[in-house]
């Protein structure tokens, strides 16, 4: 399972009943919330998301549209007694910030915060296990921001059971899972790997960019990605505001994507000018038309 | 008009709807916020509250809260392109965050934001004009708290225009109006103040009480206040975590009502335990029936 539930896509300002930035994601039985603007608990509350299950949090900058929610996200975990590590992922400055909060509410928390400082400007791996990894994106924006990239690892070769011989062991079933031939004691090939398997299910991949600046050098990093958040900020006619504001446009956000062949598009942080936004929707359709709004509490699911 | 606009009602962790702590005051031509819970500008939108109208925010204490929705509404009013002075009253520390949050997000607000420093454990004026005053009410909570009483001051007699002789002067109306008698140029009274003149309107107040262990030392500081705004985080069979935790119960609201002789009684804070508020209500009413729950969207008008 790899999805990603909306719970909030406003920009700075939040508007007609929109809420400043927050995604939670579920992938391979993990947890993760990224961004977490104001509000991001009541989201939560609002459309059932288990908040008491997330394990990492990485939040893109310091904008307070994308982290003003995360206080008051980290005071209920803790009222509801949660005891497991949370893993926070974000600039230098917000550790600062929290320590503000909890000394001046007289609090400490009963759970560690493991707080990972992002490095600025350059992509790196910031999470990797088994199944995963995490890299962070690059983005221009007014402060130090990035966006993150969630991709499987390669996944297993699949046992074609139609072709398995009978006396197949199972440490022969491991090796053909791992892409190797099967071999007697003399080292000769007894079956093919490629006649007894079939290729592994494609592994998927997320990326969230937001907020920037137009910036085609991010496509190389997330070639070929399964669904693309590209924040939309303005339309098209509002191309010099984006520019002066460090944002993208609709048609910034549809470039992107198909530069790097994004299968599928899903654009956000819209302005609080767009109370409807079908005509933004249809601006990015004209370009790229497998384009969907972020709309919250809408769960979009990652597939091949 | 006095009124008050209720925003947030909930206790420490947000449920079914509920936000946490924030009202809107409109006296006099004047607007102030009391205490800004996480979403409070959310609320604002939804409720048609004109924000870049507030002159003074009020906040109670440091508790997540009661203040997480402060920074959010200050990044709104300065994108909304305010430039008037807002006056800031809290409990030191909150300068500190407001500064820390400011720098990680390399923003200055178009507008000054005023700090003034709130006393522990004492009395104190900390707003005063013509027509009201705003005094400070001392709180036992876990950590510095204080209430807020806001009272008009006495307000001009009425002239009686059933009894006014034709030949009066406007610095007679004037004196009239300030209580005074009317005398001739060897100081004899021409016309008795009473005879031209009805008392004045009532002079009205509204109390704000949360958090706080149920503390009966109020009671002569609100001594017959209009509207009692007192917390009630629990019921009755939930005493013991109210004393351990520094809340009130439905009871310890309504027996503070019954000993300052306020004349209504509004509750709030809700514990998130209660999802359906009825019994709390009822609870409350059995001892002092002019109670209320503060729902949030409602306007509780001050009138005698």
């Amino acid at each position: 399972l790899f999805e990603i539930t909306i719970l909030g896509s406003s920009g700075a300002i939040p508007a007609y009943g929109r809420y400043p930035s927050c995604q939670f994601i579920q992938v391979a039985n993990k947890y993760f919330l990224i961004d977490c603007g104001e509000g991001a608990q009541m989201q939560m509350s609002r459309f059932q998301v288990p908040f008491h299950k997330i394990q990492r949090i990485f939040i893109s900058h310091l904008h307070g549209d994308h982290v003003l929610g995360l206080m008051g996200l980290l005071f209920s975990m803790h009222l509801q007694k949660r005891s497991a590590d949370l893993h926070l992922h974000a600039f230098k400055g917000l550790d600062e910030i929290i320590i503000a909060h909890l000394k001046y509410s007289h609090s400490a928390l009963n759970f560690t915060i493991v707080f990972h400082t992002t490095q600025e400007g350059t992509m790196e791996t910031i999470f990797e296990d088994d199944t995963i990894t995490v890299e962070t994106i690059p983005l221009y924006h007014r402060i130090a921001c990035s966006g993150f990239l969630i991709k499987e690892k390669p996944k297993p070769r699949r046992i074609n059971k139609n072709k398995l011989p009978p006396t197949i062991l199972l440490q022969q079933i491991i090796a053909l899972k791992e892409g190797r031939d099967i071999l007697d004691d003399a080292g000769n090939i007894i079956y093919k790997n490629d006649a007894l398997t079939l290729p592994p299910p494609p592994s998927l991949s997320y990326a969230y960019c937001s907020d920037t600046a137009f910036n085609l050098e991010i496509a190389k990093q997330i070639e070929g990605v399964n669904l693309l958040y590209h924040e939309a900020t303005f339309m098209q006619e509002e191309k010099k505001k984006a520019l002066e504001t460090f944002h993208s446009t609709t048609a910034d956000a549809a470039h992107i994507a198909i530069q790097s062949n994004a299968k599928a598009l899903l654009i956000g942080h819209f302005s609080a000018r767009y109370r409807d936004l079908d005509l933004v929707l249809k601006e990015t359709q004209e370009i790229f038309p497998n384009t969907s709004l972020a709309i919250e509490g809408q769960t979009f699911k990652i597939e091949a």
